[in-house]
């Protein structure tokens, strides 16, 4: 019996068994918030799984009819009602301090785990609990900064959800035209990238021998990618993104392709943001590959460059990057990229920039700037080149002025790559961007701006 | 590509990558146990997930061969060196106690997780790792008794099995004759109440029409049944074990059976102990068998009553339950099974006796004697009969002189039997067990050794 | 291992040892059709299985590659140069009207197979060989009409074809929203009663709790659905299509559905006309709703009436048809479907039309006109309702004046119903349906107006 | 829906049709053999595909309760009812003779077709029809010897079951220990090489990393392998098989290994004898294990001889073959494979007594002696090595005094052998093999009995 028809069952199961134990119609009581705290506050007493399941249940039906205020409340309850037992708390840490042990220790773990963890983890029995927990805090996260009070509840979801979505858990699965439709149809809804405009596009992304997909899953959620990779197999580092995805393109032969290019990566699921899977995923696919495609020798990514354009904005005002007004004054019309002087000219100017950007500049947390970047070289990529004009769609043009860039996946340097970065050290790259760089020596002159840290560079 | 091929690839992987990234040759360190240790410190402090698959990998090696001290040692060192970090516990009780905000709450509970949940965590990331942790808590628990000082460390076993093992990532699966061998072998090795000596006899087991299994799988574990529950499907409620398991018996075509009958139910890994399951596994089956056969109309246990000598022996000693004397010596010769005029005796005595062991009688901790009949009574079930020479095997005669038992499991009664039970209430049971018991008012006379809180009955 | 993947594997085994044995570059001769027939020839002369799977995989690769007159004169190739030896045949037939034994006849028999059925069963051998051979007499069958001598070509197909397509070897799955994607394009692109618009479209007819779609498969055609049926559930008979498959409509749930209505069915492979397998897949489909939902009391169709304004212009031309001319008059303009007096005028006279045009009326072979009804007849289905105005599409108002019609199908009466029909006996029709057919009493010599070949009736 | 699921629901559906439709109770009629051809009769005329599948299965019902008189007869009523017409084979013979055009060709094999293959065609619509047919092959292959005229049946299930179990519906599939048990059951008792004794003798050929086995199966008999092939992966050509089975040989890693050596190949289906699958199943196992494991280098068998001895007793009785009657005088003794001496003496004469036996000696139809040479030899392998006391077990001693051999897959040369040895050129051999032989000169004169065919070589 597979584990979804296992769900659709208990489902049944459970909506039979509400009814007889805890005698509820299939009317649901006036006053939805009220109402939902006291289903939850029955939950956690609950000592009969059958009456939990059936509890759980009810939770989810209520809260899926709330609105938006409802589901606010809801959070704040969760936040308020179902914390520490300070009291408790409180006791156990004043016994600790007078007699740290071990076994105190523990009950003073215990004793601080707010009550919502419990009520989390038998919601998650319910069938679809997870699904529910998941869209509760895809609901949080959107009020977050508004209501920065929630940030606690988070806490807690992050922490049951790091347990719950261990890699050890997930399965690679690969996607393409065998797929089921209900699966691919969330593929074009979550691909964040490059847009898929129809059934026919998501075709060519799949279907073609020298493109493939792959995807992670969790066990409870069958139906739900959490996050899925899109490569394309060629004969060359691509430059750009129109021609790598391009219908008329040739298809090469898999067994004759050399490059493996992660041309889109999207997490599919607001939910469990922070919950990382995407470094897993990358690696996971480079050593599938390598094992399928003995030919295949390079690992890239065609990757665009959101921050540039604002990064460069910011700059401009402080002055502090030598040729970013031009830059900017030359693509300040609509249509520069046609412009073969423009082209020529920023040609000319961007390289320079661009390296610095990426290698050099920092924001005001001392990270590199560029949130792919950091994603990438926190995985322990390399910047292998920069690609003027590799996006010419209206999205790449504000963001980036149509840059793009490669990062290698070179499983032997990853590692240190990682390690590196993470101590803040230089960043990986191909020597050919480091050339791009102004001269080191003249250099201290014209980049008065970078922070302090940069010079030991 | 299924889950257990990703595993495999991954352990591949995971090889080759230890080797790349840590220098590791195949021979091992000779000081296993300071050398796991310092894996384990750097597993903690490793920020890349390669490396930590290779680490989490390479302990799990080591651990599987060390001898038993080493093992001991190993789970010392779990509790000594990767507990709670006292300073910063202390730390963060002192400031909670000065201003206990729901934030301080949140880092004093971070503070008190000792460091031993992030360390399982981590060695669950890599193939084989839940595995490897059920296994090394199985060994912790055969230690406990006379070890107990790592109860500290079984508590967060239990934390972190309780989420990964929650109800919702099991799945159901049927057990038959179309069932992989790998997992079929286990069936044999851990079949715990009637032995099952050969293939042929677990072929009887599964494959007539009249027999059923099921087990609950994790989806980490293909392979690993965790717990199964064998069922008979029947015309009539079974009071003794040998007819139902004869091999000569007419098979009851499944759609004209009446009664469904659990006579064996196992758990199959020591180190998931505590960690239940069973309730859910025996209400799920429940569930599917009334789907299946609507012609099914009683769901009741023949179960074992391991502790009835026992405890007759006992109270033998203080001569409080009338009879227990006779019925020891009646049964004193190893034959006493054969001799009819033994069986006519016990035939005699035994009823009332089986019917307060039940009942009335309670063990130091106020608990129901019998642990079969706490599991079943906790999950709501009735004892429906007692057999008199329900299973004539050797152990069944040292253990409980021949007494078998039928609990039932009624739904629309399991959650009330449960809440009573739970709250103390009368054990439920059929009119004709109660009525086994000796008249009540000078029962009060004849049985003075019950706990007062039984007055109340 | 599945059986595409052996498939793909073989094909790749193929290549190289076609190359191999055969010493056959990438590179084809250039005279396809003489190639052809010699490596047809070749293929059966070779002894060894891996160069005849060589030899099958190459000529399937040349036919793939001809034009139009190359594929003619392939045909007759067959024709040709892979018939009967007859001399062969002569001397068995000889013999046998000598001596007629049994095994005198089995050398007759082998004698009288066309060279080609061997021919056929090797190319069979080969991955994609079945797929092969269904196009070619795909081919075969456009031709037929006007190439009359490949008739005795097309026995060979139907006599292999049916042992190939055999029930017993076809699997009936159900399509929905978890179908592979490849399975699902082929839905849209075959559906041959209410065209697929889209993708979406394609959703609204699989995935609503009210929809079910099944198709048959062969194991050698995996990702090629041979039929499949479009079922709507609900709790009325339908009298038009466009309420049936409304969008906004209010979807009935499947429990609480009384009526399973089959509103579509589609031939995919034109290569397999004449193997019939549509009226197994109707009531296969039959058996497995009524076993999931015992709440179904009825299973009908809706359907088109292809032939009724042909054959109304026929019968007005004779004046066979008391009415006709009225109706046509009636139905010229173009809009005549939004003219309500039209409507009403129509209403009058078309129920006796098509009471006769179904229930009496017959072909100048004797046969039911419509090939629809001919085929849910044959099957056993009665005429339950004639439905005026049940389809507004242009196509339905040219060919049926918006006529629809319910078959319906009764397990208990199927059989009854079918030999009855093949007996030439009177329609099944339910009584509203027959008591449209103008009065029997009345009808001077009973129906004046058919033509004489009718009175045999 | 799988297509056992199928299987069995229609199995449900016709039980219930069948009493509908035909008024057939539980009971069945007492003359059994007039009933079930009144029941062929009627399926041959049955038009209704519900009746028929119906009443197929009624005559499969039927047929499982004959004794053996009652099994004859059926074939005898199969010959003598279920015949050709022979009027309208005379008539068509007749016509063919004036007129022999292609259809009139087509009208003569349609006359020519026993009415048993429409008859056994019609039997395969009903789930379980084909499994029906092959036990009814195998009971009449089991007669044939003593009652040849059934042959004429046999002629018309070959034809059928040539087509049905045509290499393009085979699906090879791994066996391993994760294969379901009903399948490994059959494993067991369907091993005819060398014996499986148990469950855990069976693991060990199935579970250890250097074990691989392979089985064709037919989509409608999901649960039967039609042939198996057991492998063992060495690192070198064996020369006995108790080494190689030996359970505490130290495991060859996979990875390792350099030979692939097929021990064993039983055909499951007496039924099917003579539809030949055993040479795909060998081809494309060396294929699958060449992608697999690059590293393999060799792929061989280690066969045994069973034909040796009697051909061995019935030269000496000729007197053709020096040195016979000294072998034979040497092994008369039961435990002469202990004495040395003997074993010496052996040594000295039977390797060129071996070598003719494969190379030169031919029985009266001028074919190979030994069966299993044939098959290999038939399938392209050449012969490898000679290996005396290769099994010692009492049955190898018996028929082969001890001899195993080992046949060489060389998948470039197999083609080729094959062809050879389809037109009787030499034997393929080893140079080693043939230098066994005695010199060719002098030879003349030693072997003088030597048909007189084998000069040609």
């Amino acid at each position: 019996m597979g584990g979804s028809k296992v769900l659709s069952d208990l489902l049944q199961t459970l909506s039979r068994l509400g009814n007889q134990f805890l005698a509820l119609g299939p009317s649901v009581p006036e006053d939805e918030a009220r109402s939902i705290e006291r289903w939850c506050t029955r939950l956690l007493s609950s000592t009969g799984e059958a009456s939990g399941m059936a509890i759980a249940g009810i939770i989810v039906e209520h809260w899926r009819r709330l609105n938006e205020d409802g589901r606010r409340d809801f959070l704040h309850m969760l936040k308020d009602r179902f914390g520490v037992d300070r009291d408790r708390l409180f006791a156990a840490a004043e016994k600790y301090i007078e007699d740290p042990s071990d076994l105190l220790a523990a009950e003073l773990h215990r004793a601080a785990e707010p009550e919502r963890q419990d009520l989390f983890r038998r919601l998650n029995l319910t069938p679809g609990g997870i699904d529910f927990l998941v869209r509760v805090r895809e609901d949080l996260l959107s009020r977050l900064a508004d209501d920065p009070e929630l940030h606690v509840v988070d806490i807690d979801f992050v922490h049951l959800f790091s347990s719950w979505f261990n890699r050890g858990f997930l399965t690679l699965e690969r996607i393409d035209w065998n797929t089921p439709a209900i699966i691919l149809e969330k593929i074009i809804r979550y691909e964040a990238v490059h847009e898929i405009t129809s059934w026919d596009d998501l075709r060519l992304r799949l279907h073609p021998e020298d493109r493939r997909c792959y995807a992670f899953f969790h066990p409870q959620l069958p139906d739900e990618p959490l996050i899925f990779l899109e490569v394309a197999l060629t004969r060359e580092m691509p430059s750009g993104i129109a021609p790598l995805l391009s219908e008329s393109r040739p298809p090469v032969r898999a067994e004759e392709s050399t490059h493996a290019v992660f041309y889109s990566i999207s997490n599919c699921q607001q939910g469990l943001r922070g919950i990382s899977f995407g470094n897993f995923l990358i690696k996971q696919v480079v050593e599938d590959l390598r094992r399928e495609f003995p030919n295949i020798r390079e690992f890239v990514t065609l990757s665009p460059v959101p921050r540039f354009t604002a990064w460069l904005k910011q700059e401009a005002l402080q002055e502090s990057v030598p040729g970013a007004e031009d830059v900017l004054r030359l693509t300040e019309r609509e249509n520069w990229m046609g412009d073969e002087n423009v082209r020529e000219e920023l040609s000319r100017l961007l390289p320079a920039i661009a390296a610095h950007y990426f290698l050099v500049a920092r924001n005001a947390r001392g990270q590199v700037i560029d949130p792919v970047a950091r994603f990438h070289f926190g995985n322990g990529a390399s910047l292998a080149r920069i690609n003027l004009f590799g996006d010419l769609s209206v999205k790449a043009a504000q963001n980036a002025l149509g840059l793009m860039v490669n990062y290698r996946y070179d499983l032997k340097d990853v590692e240190k790559n990682h390690e590196r970065f993470v101590l803040g050290a230089e960043i990986a790259a191909a020597p050919a961007v480091r050339g791009l760089l102004p001269a080191r020596r003249s250099g201290s002159a014209r980049m008065p701006a970078l922070p302090a840290g940069e010079s030991s560079e």
